[in-house]
């Protein structure tokens, strides 16, 4: 499937991984690893992409690949977990600091979009988790659903304290998390918009509706 | 992958294809495999499912799902084709009706959200078009181009007629565009809510927007 030529025999990718420039610690090189194998995930899909590939991107053996990050499926639930995880810090950033529930929420909207156009997001949005295995899926589900739980809350308070107006709350929250999780769709690192500008013109988009006043 | 058994041999499963209530003209026969096939993938991901596991939900044989649909890239292919091909004619409809542009909009939304809930919507929005040739996603995403294009027209004829209003159509088109394909993320048929009530509520969240009045 790749168009890169294939690892060289272990020794010598082991020599390229420890080259110059590469990242020395195992965290780093495990980010590496998983940077590399949702970059695969999104641009050739889960079932086109080996630990092969994964390891010719990164001129390492396949040992390696399996040594810091272990299989296909663990790759994916791995970088799945890295945008789930920043998704929970954003909307429990959310949810501290002390302005109003409208503001809250526009906050939370610009995290969401930037991690959302970040190689990761665009994996966990674009890559069905129906590849991972029901435990495994069950798990992140519980956290997405935590993530959608949290907005819901956010748009809730905006309600409360008079910042927010909306009907249904419920499909306000469906509508603008779907919103978000679609950029992934079409983002381009390369586009003209870059993060900020999408999560406010979105934002605004969602925001003001489009009934004429 | 597939929890039914494994099919009959052939003559067996082709007597059960033309038993009484089985579709008997081809393109019944032909309907009937897409449907299969489109539930198996938006079920068990499109690298799970096999020929033998689309047969076997019907009871006929491999041969039999072959001849009337081709392989399994063609089976994916045609299922993407069959929601696209409603979204094209929704959106088309949506240009002749005599109403501003706003109603106009308000009534492809109704159709576009109908066509995600469908087996053929999920499956579209669901299963990644990596897995399809470049010659063939590209002919899709031609299409998925073209029907977004007529949402943005619409938003902008409602702008120029005075029944819309926003400060940036593209943007509003990407976000009631993306708000409603992520309802082929959580739609089930089983659920509260059915496609009509969906898109009203839908409508109204984009519509009306947050901000309070």
């Amino acid at each position: 499937m790749s168009s890169v030529s294939a690892p060289a025999a272990a020794s010598a990718a082991d020599d390229l991984w420890s080259a110059p420039g590469r990242p020395r610690d195992p965290d780093a090189k495990r980010e590496a690893i998983l940077t590399a194998a949702a970059t695969a995930f999104v641009r050739d899909g889960y079932g086109a992409t080996s630990i092969d590939d994964v390891a010719a991107r990164l001129g390492v053996s396949k040992p390696t690949v399996y040594y810091y990050a272990g299989s296909k499926q663990a790759l994916l639930s791995a970088c799945f977990m890295i945008a789930l995880d920043a998704y929970s810090e954003a909307v429990e950033e959310g949810a501290v600091s002390g302005l109003d529930g409208r503001e809250r929420l526009h906050q939370v909207v610009q995290k969401y979009v930037e991690i959302t156009t970040t190689v990761f997001g665009r994996c966990l949005h674009r890559v069905p988790d129906v590849e991972l295995t029901p435990p495994v899926r069950e798990r992140l589900r519980a956290v997405k659903r935590k993530v959608d739980a949290r907005i819901r809350d956010l748009l809730r308070e905006g309600v409360r304290d008079g910042s927010l107006r909306t009907a249904d709350v419920r499909m306000s929250t469906f509508a603008i998390s779907g919103a978000m999780n679609s950029i992934a769709q079409w983002y381009s690192p390369v586009g003209k918009l870059g993060p900020d500008e999408i999560a406010e013109r979105l934002w605004d988009a969602f925001s003001e509706g489009v009934r004429p006043r």
